[in-house]
């Protein structure tokens, strides 16, 4: 597989098997029950196979101080719940957002399935693991969802906002999943950011530099090196205002609306039944028509080719599902020190 | 007022009962209804007043080409009605989509007020003018509103995809909009394209430079002059793939889902009652919080300060309100002619 940074470091081919039973086995180690741990280490693996190395296994090291710092509680399980108002929620009870947005999308879908409109809450649960996951779960299911996300500034002070010099917010991601042509879900999955905060990580675990117009450094002035961002820097806003606007209205929705967090974010998705306005066949049809001309436009100077958002990640996993999964050699070499930390007992090499 | 565009030609102060005079006895020489007539002069009067000149009285000169060439329907006149699944939707009749927009966003809010959570669908309408406005009127009644459109790519070939360099793409805007802080409603409001085509117009006519990073030419090179455009060129997408990721699902929202289109664009409006999750007072004492921090962050190079997304059209609106609009006096000049041109009687100057 290949991955979104500049490579700098060796990399490993990792049996897929190997690296779930050793990630299952670590969060196991931490007191995470079966069940959550193995769809935890299956939303990490797709996203490894989607070829979103960001959100991939590698975020185990950060799971794991987590969990070990109490900012996560290894116990704690989603709950489907409704307000005083009727209105529904997931409470997440303080464990990883990952079941959480699970069942927050199955729930939300299966009543915009009946009842055509549908929306729900995410609320004290920790972290998501990639949100396009969530809304190509939608989208395969014949919905339009909006999965926004926001809130608990005060613990992640990232992003500058548009005209400041000062990281006062979160990434404020949205993804929004609809379904598309023959290749499947649309789907748009992005911070609000210039980048995810997952990018930047991933750069600096990686030793790579990022491209320009992302970061500032303390001073506010820009840079490419991660390092700066955590030596007191900010992450820039997405093409300027716009991504800023974006993120405030997260910012109400999810702590003015949702608030307070508890955790890391909030969440508010909303999900609508395609097939109230069009039947799916000539949804199908007419998305394709327009896709097709955008998968055959000329590519501007620097690109190989258009593509249609979503489908790089669905085209990856077709191609990679049954092969090992490729990381940095630190990366893994890592996660079995971590393992073996925590007395895992690894399989023979 | 002042204007977004770099100032090139002298400008005039106009009186706005005289300007909403002028304009309206146009549209009603064009055999626009009054009541119809008059809720489109008050919308552009109000994008002046809230110094979004792009969307303000010059527009009459494209509606009067819109009415003239048939594009446009002098009386159509929207409607609400239900599809076969009992989804909402205004069909705008051909006619022009500020009150079209103005009929669905009142039906979505009430709609929403009582279940908590409604959708309405836009058809057959042309331009809708400022989309801000739309969401302010969401927002200011306690909701939250998800405002996207599309389709109509044929005919609006504006803007190229990511990684393209021909022009397949309309602008493909959204507008968020949601209850903020003491000063009122945040909106986002931005084309998914690195700058509105009305921008581009204004530019045009204003005689001014646009930024970089926002047009290529027909040969895909960078360029900042408005001409450039209307000769083969295209309009860049916002934040690159974000934007482009946003206009693809816009497409398949407003045209695989609500095509086809008859007029210019499909709309979709999601709206949400705010006060499901949270009572408004407290809402607002949290809104307040975080925007206060916003407003106060020390600004960048290049910036006085930063703003809330919305609060600058809001406070232009009250310092503007009583005020006379600033036009371009050449656009003032052509609008005196063409109401002329429509026998249309001027009042004397």
């Amino acid at each position: 597989m290949s991955s979104k940074y500049s490579i700098t470091t060796p990399r490993l081919d990792i049996d897929q098997n190997t690296a779930q039973h050793i990630v299952l086995k670590i969060l196991e180690a931490l007191s995470v029950p079966s069940d959550i741990a193995k769809e935890v280490v299956i939303h990490l693996l797709e996203s490894d196979c989607s070829d979103v190395e960001s959100h991939g296994v590698w975020r185990i090291h950060q799971y794991t101080q987590y969990y070990q710092s109490g900012y996560l509680k290894a116990q704690g399980r989603p709950e489907l719940k409704q307000n005083s108002k009727g209105a529904w929620f997931v409470d997440g009870h303080g464990g990883i957002g990952i079941p959480a947005m699970n069942m927050a999308i199955r729930d939300v879908v299966e009543r915009a399935k009946g009842t055509g409109l549908a929306a729900i809450a995410i609320q004290n649960a920790g972290h998501t693991g990639r949100l396009g996951a969530y809304a190509e779960y939608a989208a395969a299911h014949g919905c339009l969802a909006v999965i926004i996300g926001g809130g608990g500034r005060k613990d992640w002070r990232l992003v500058a906002p548009y005209g400041g010099k000062k990281a006062l917010m979160s990434t404020n991601p949205y993804a929004i999943g609809i379904p598309g042509g023959k290749e499947g879900p649309v789907v748009a999955d992005f911070a609000t950011s210039a980048a995810a905060a997952g990018w930047v990580y991933g750069a600096k675990i990686a030793g790579a530099s990022l491209p320009e117009g992302i970061l500032m450094d303390k001073d506010g002035n820009p840079s490419t090196d991660p390092e700066a961002y955590f030596d007191g820097g900010a992450i820039l806003p997405a093409g300027g205002a716009k991504g800023y606007a974006l993120a405030v209205a997260a910012e109400m929705i999810a702590e003015a609306m949702l608030g307070p967090v508890t955790v890391e974010c909030n969440w508010l998705i909303l999900a609508l039944d395609c097939s109230l306005y069009q039947a799916p066949s000539k949804f199908q049809d007419i998305a394709e028509e327009i896709l097709l001309e955008l998968r055959e436009c000329p590519p501007a100077k620097g690109f190989d080719q258009v593509l249609v958002p979503g489908e790089r990640e669905s085209k990856a996993r077709k191609t990679n599902q049954d092969k090992p999964i490729s990381l940095p050699s630190s990366t893994w070499g890592e996660i079995l020190e971590l393992a073996k930390s925590l007395g895992v007992s690894l399989p023979p090499t």
